[in-house]
């Protein structure tokens, strides 16, 4: 199953001509999800071919612009398409009045259902769930209310050692027990022991999203052992003074979270329009997580 | 002096790859003026190598998405970089509003003085007007209040025959009056007459902007001769009917109105995203007036 990332905006606060302010797509085992919606995501969404339509959830971190200011657009759009499928959208407080104030303004009247869900930005929580994905969000630290999100594959079964199922004849009944781990009892007193006739599952996937945040060692728990950490990355070390002041994290403190979550992969974004480019962030962060990379616009991570 | 239109935006409500929603640049006689501010019109004004900061005034037609959701952005990255200068916004009641609640959830403090004008989109008036230019709005017929905007040079003065004057040895001091058009009468009864020392001044040139409007014949006097008019020409001929119950207007609906104002030369623009290009639509307002063209995204237009 799919569990892809796709980097709609990798810029900070000012977007330049090569970074969109922040957005990613998020395709998770059929599930289609966007978080953050910067202006210009429904552009960045048709660029790399994906579409709108698909998305039923949109997580949206923080109300500072580079992170919202896409979404009424987006909204407008999916209506111009003809949608009516409805679609949830989780965020701070305020962003469903202003939402619904600028759409009404114009006379619009969307076709679809749009559900708000509220978040408070300091407690961590399910947000969905269904049988093949789970949404989680978990606060950050910044100027205002923030949210992380985790995006978990749902467990998968044990897989049957079918050669030898077939072989031993076993009755197809009692494959969805052994599935689940259970050892199954026949009627003559025969054991099948799930051990020994599946193989242990596929690991589940995990990613996760934490943008925008000050170094925050409290965020470790809810993002342990993520298969693939987006970790915001203003600054450069020099400047760490400056990303403490203006709740933002360097290249270095990223990588440390990383590292004392364990994770796979640490994609570092959100880089301040003052740098040409993610080099230096690469390098910082290598010294203490060394599979790390700075994400570009278009970037697809697959894990 | 430099009278150019750069346009940003040639699309309708929907986007798409080669057309962004509904902005353009107006660069008359070192003023700059921002008509119309769609979703990512910050990103086509880098693209187009324009200062953000330069712009003075941006003038909103109406409140339908596609010609405002730029706006926020493109305030909140004038004061991310350093912008101390107010600018004025003219546009629809209820846009201050939206635009002030989007900046403030976010604790943004804009660092420059936004001084919002109200249009009712009913009453011809004088924006503004210094000793280089005047702006001013008149109304368009729409789903909502919208307005049409003109932009005039100022008359220029006179040009003075300097050959013939250097050759006579006349007094320098009155040069001012002679091109303003007044004969002087010297100390000893001699008139210099303004026509004998001056030629006609240079033409000032005008232009205006007409979307989104259905036909409407009214708007004629307002745009009388002016050099270049940019009209809307959401639909073709064939969808008239549509065109009328969208309240917008055909490619040959446009040039019968460019051929009714007596202008130099017609913009067709704001096209539907179902249109693959242009080309129907400059041939079909071409049968009534020749001098059309389609405009695209990143096409600069001198006057």
């Amino acid at each position: 199953m799919r569990f892809e990332v796709t980097i709609l905006g990798s810029g900070a606060a000012l977007p330049t001509s090569l970074r969109n302010p922040s957005a990613q797509y998020v395709w998770c085992n059929d599930r289609h999800i966007l978080i953050d919606c910067g202006e210009g995501t429904q552009n960045q969404l048709r660029r790399s071919g994906i579409s709108l339509q698909k998305i039923s959830h949109i997580l949206i971190s923080h109300l500072h612009g580079d992170h919202f200011f896409g979404l009424v657009g987006l909204l407008s759009s999916m209506h111009l398409l003809g949608r009516n499928q409805g679609i949830t959208v989780y965020g701070p407080e305020g962003l469903e009045q202003i939402i619904r104030m600028q759409l009404e303004i114009g006379g619009a009247i969307i076709g679809f259902g749009i559900d708000f869900v509220t978040l408070d930005g300091k407690t961590p929580q399910l947000l969905f769930e269904d049988n093949r994905i789970e949404i989680h969000t978990f606060p950050l630290k910044h100027r205002i209310p923030t949210n992380g999100f985790r995006i978990n594959e749902k467990p998968f079964a044990r897989q049957l050692d079918g050669e030898k199922y077939k072989r031993e004849k076993q009755s197809l009944v009692h494959i969805p027990a052994l599935k689940r781990g259970e050892d199954v009892t026949l009627e003559d007193g025969t054991v099948l022991k799930s051990a020994e006739y599946t193989f242990a599952p596929r690991k589940h996937r995990s990613y996760a999203y934490c943008s925008d945040t000050i170094y925050q060692e409290a965020i470790v728990p809810f993002i342990q052992e993520v298969d693939v950490l987006y970790h915001e990355a203003t600054f450069l070390d020099n400047m760490a003074d400056r990303a403490k002041a203006t709740f933002h994290s360097t290249a270095t403190q990223a990588a440390k979270i990383a590292q004392l979550a364990q994770v796979g992969q640490l994609l570092l974004g959100h880089l301040s329009a003052r740098y040409e480019d993610g080099n230096a962030h690469a390098a910082e962060a290598r010294l203490v997580f060394e599979n790390t990379i700075v994400v570009e616009d278009g970037m697809v991570i697959v894990l």
